[in-house]
């Protein structure tokens, strides 16, 4: 039996993500059921994406992530499940939640819910928590193997999925730059989409300088020559510093600071970074 | 055997809920266990209540939920077990926690725990964690089946029960009207006790412009005229509307926005909705 | 097969604590995993060691406990693992998360993790996040079977244990004093590590008027006589009380109200507590 993962916008602790786990185990007591993130940024599609990318590899192939990040709930936008080509289930509204995972992971499939079938029976006409209703109550039912992937509903074409507008990493031959895709107050680290091998392809190695900027859509927030470290504990404390994020994508950080709140940054499709050689 | 959910106001991610599924572990390492709502209003009987209305109908039959909002811990008030009509079980300090319960499920038994026996051993004189040393004990024995009902201790008369008072739904001929149950400021949800059902047998229906009112005690806080709509996403955003909850009642929203702390809404006994044809 | 508890610094509902669970379950798609306490004050290592002194002995023996308070990941601290003397183990970077068990449970042996067996394939040059890649991974191994306690890797003595300093609980024929270990805001509650029985060998008894100074380095901060109470609600509603934990220590807080914020109080080496007869 499959592992099921929930990820929302609801925030920690939230009632409603309690009352999801317990539609799981109505439908199946024995189905084991996890938290992924669900203090995703509200109605925000692309860090949905995002960090579906950062779970999908660290839980077992065959994982179903039921995931709810829905602006549009009860409106006409396809509540769907995708087969993706690393062998992972996502369902989701099919809102631009698929973006990053259809371009970087590959889906396989995809097929829009039937209502008739997997819908909790008795919540016809409660439009507001489809993710309790129809999410949880399908991706459960599938990771229970009580329906396969065709008993999801019908197909449509994977080139209809919704994708949200983004920057792209690119690589000149004197710099590279991309989207801020996480930028969280907690440790106040700003995360990037550009992969970090790309520093070393233009000959940047642990211990240079490098100088980063940050844009928000046309204003510089941010600029400064900084070290590019192996890890937090290699700068003093205060400094900021450059390094490889988990993920393997660029990363600015202040050791055991918080490069977010000192500097004023954001996240998602206006915040660009830019890395030169220092 | 059944699940345990466990609900307190001891906010997120806190120390104290960990050592209760600890002790359920210890009383038996395969029982099931998951959090319900870990950050209920601190000290509010109601609000507990109101939570378990919420959860209980979305988990398996025979489901103990373990409540722990326990201003008194330590005093004379009851520790209990409530066995309820729909099949579900409650562990709570008798407080006013079953207020809603006893009033819309009913409640078929009531049982005092006896902590000569269902009480963790070495517990014995602290007196401020009843929620881990009683009731988490207690009540992995019961969902164990290593007691049953009975085991529990002596019934009481359900009469008996503590109630807090609250405001009831009231409907008219021109009017309903309710009390606040819900004002988070996550999504900045406007829930009310009111049947969203009443709306309809006054001749409102999906589209129609209504009138609000929301009181705190005698001061009038809101009021003004909005679309009833079927989900938040049939508005513009940034526009407040009244729409059925996920649970069939009524609630005010804005759009991707947030009608608590736009309009300085709060919930509890002393705050009330009533709403008009527009 | 043993339960796997997870305490962290990354803040409740962390994306980063679900990879975690998911490289668990990679592991082994049955084992128990649980969350402690992910909101560890950042980067605080004796705040990590109190919150695994509070778990420990509310979990089944022979759970194993991940700890990723980590600010010197990367670094040349030592990543070990605990065997302590009431059964339990602790998976952690040797950086100062040791010193309470070390000191009031014991440690039977220490091993340090060898990373060419004990990290995720797959994750070498990634040097931010141990917690997932090795504690977590190596963890899972041991908890479920895989390794034993000699898998982990070589065995180094437990006198060369990081020890952190603090302010050891002392005891005079007219005073007791100690170190202010927890002061949340969510409770306001102010915990030490005093024993409450030595308030008892002092002849204060429940009912009494004591003296209480709290300083912060040279500073008092707190200076008040306060009734020693059985719990909260022996005093009246907004009244500040002395009273034992639900670990037997001495606590203050205010009845209904918020020890914490009202008196600015804070936690760690710099904060002790000083109590007389009143």
């Amino acid at each position: 039996m499959a592992y099921l993962v929930i990820q929302t916008d609801f925030g920690t602790g939230s009632l409603s993500v309690s009352a999801m786990h317990g539609v799981c185990a109505m439908v199946d007591p024995d189905l084991k059921v996890a938290d992924g993130n669900n203090a995703v940024d509200q109605f925000n599609v692309l860090d949905a994406s995002e960090s579906l990318m950062y779970l999908l590899p660290y839980w077992p192939k065959g994982t179903v992530f039921v995931s709810v990040i829905d602006p549009g709930v009860g409106t006409a936008r396809k509540s769907c499940v995708a087969k993706l080509k690393d062998g992972q289930y996502v369902v989701t509204p099919d809102n631009g939640t698929l973006t990053y995972i259809k371009e970087r992971i590959g889906i396989e499939s995809v097929r829009e819910i039937d209502e008739k079938v997997n819908r909790l029976k008795g919540s016809e006409g409660i439009n507001i928590f489809h993710g309790r209703d129809v999410y949880a109550y399908c991706g459960a039912r599938l990771a229970a193997g009580i329906i396969d992937f065709e008993g999801v509903g019908p197909e449509y074409p994977v080139s209809e999925i919704v994708e949200a507008p983004y920057i792209k990493p690119e690589k000149t031959d004197s710099q590279v730059s991309g989207m801020i895709n996480e930028a969280g107050e907690h440790f106040g680290l700003v995360g990037t989409n550009i992969p970090f091998e790309w520093l070393e392809e233009l000959g940047m190695v642990y211990g240079d300088n490098v100088n980063v900027t940050i844009m928000n859509g046309d204003t510089t927030v941010f600029e400064n020559t900084i070290p590019l470290a192996k890890s937090f504990g290699f700068v003093s404390i205060g400094q900021t510093l450059l390094l490889s994020s988990e993920t393997r994508t660029v990363m600015m950080a202040v050791n055991q600071g918080n490069a977010v709140t000192d500097f004023g940054i954001g996240f998602g499709p206006k915040w660009k970074m830019i890395v030169r050689k220092g």
